[in-house]
């Protein structure tokens, strides 16, 4: 039986390929390796310990709980995924906007597969015991959130900050739906059209849908796709 | 080294609990077993063999490889998808229709996770190689074509089927996207209403956006939902 006792002597560093950087950044950066090459189920502080060469005990530290560095990779991941999103094409007509967070948030999902699943696939460590990754998704959420609330805001006629929340969730289900489908690949299969060809369509419909259609779909111009 | 030779003598049953089964029909049930306790990626024939206690060789007479016996698995899970979607409160409207399917579709998904993530988040066997299962899924998605051709048929102006097609797509995109959202709850930790009380709202949304809107949202009742 070994003993568990926490050495004092644990090493504050840990070597990443040539680079020495500290423990808590390269345990990091290990668990994003370690979910990339076998997938979030298979973390463990343990494993990460081990491909850091360091002692099982010294990621512990600094994170007392596997869910502690998962949460520290998962903030990590909404905080690039909301750069992403706010280095969107800026278009002064908001309905173009949504367009192209549509779009920002599609290549977000196709160029970082393992991330996107991780954030929006694998069940999160609880929120409530994690503010720091909650706050870091809701600063990406906070992306939508704002360009919904001016398309709103650029109508001429009363509109309440729910229907922005309600619309922002819908609209969120529809392209992460569109994303989850387009990594499937079973189109084909399904005798459908590939999903890449379908953009213009889904941002089309999400147009028309928006909302209270006395609101929207009254006061700003109709467009038609075919 | 242990040879390989696959033996004349295996099993053509084996035993599940106190039954003793085919060994075919066995593999099936110990792979669901298998991806239900450690997930897809958990999946070998080496495990399944081990799990029904035959010869690690045995279920290759049935299934040569493990993507056959995981599209096995697949063509399954389809099948019953699909029951469950024509198990739908039928509704002399079609578009009330559209909103039955939608709840049987979310109602399964959350009473099957395990399922329907496997049909829609692991990666498939190649379809072209498993015509089986990809038969099974059109099956599943054919209940959809069924429901908005009735929504089409049911207006009086022409229409094209490439239409219900792309809307077709697109509504699995924004019901599959809702599934998932409501699987992954993090909608609190973004400071939003739980997915269940939107469904009114998506399935709204879904019928006031459909597709050419200049035959469906000028020929429909509109509604209201606020």
């Amino acid at each position: 039986m070994s003993k568990t006792t926490r050495s004092e002597a644990a090493p504050l560093t840990a070597d990443i390929g040539s680079e020495t950087i500290p423990l808590k950044q390269a345990c990091v950066i290990a668990a994003r390796e370690v979910i990339a090459a076998e997938g979030c189920a298979a973390l463990s502080l343990r494993d990460v310990a081990r491909r850091l060469g360091v002692s099982h005990q010294a990621p512990y530290r600094h994170y007392p709980t596997r869910d502690d560095l998962l949460a520290e990779v998962l903030r990590q991941c909404f905080a690039e995924f909301a750069q992403a999103l706010a280095a969107r094409t800026p278009h002064e007509n908001a309905q173009d906007e949504l367009g192209s967070l549509g779009d920002a948030y599609l290549g977000y999902a196709a160029a970082h597969p393992v991330e996107y699943a991780l954030m929006f696939t694998d069940p999160w460590p609880q929120a409530a015991h994690h503010p720091a990754m909650a706050q870091a998704a809701k600063i990406a959420f906070d992306e939508l959130r704002s360009v919904l609330t001016r398309v709103y805001a650029q109508v001429p006629a009363p509109w309440q900050m729910a229907w922005v929340e309600r619309d922002a969730l819908c609209i969120w289900a529809a392209i992460h739906g569109l994303a989850s489908i387009s990594r499937l690949d079973a189109t084909a299969a399904l005798g459908l059209a590939p999903v890449s060809q379908l953009r213009a369509h889904v941002f089309g419909m999400i147009e028309r849908s928006m909302a209270n259609e006395s609101v929207l779909n009254n006061n700003i111009p109709k467009q038609t796709d075919t």
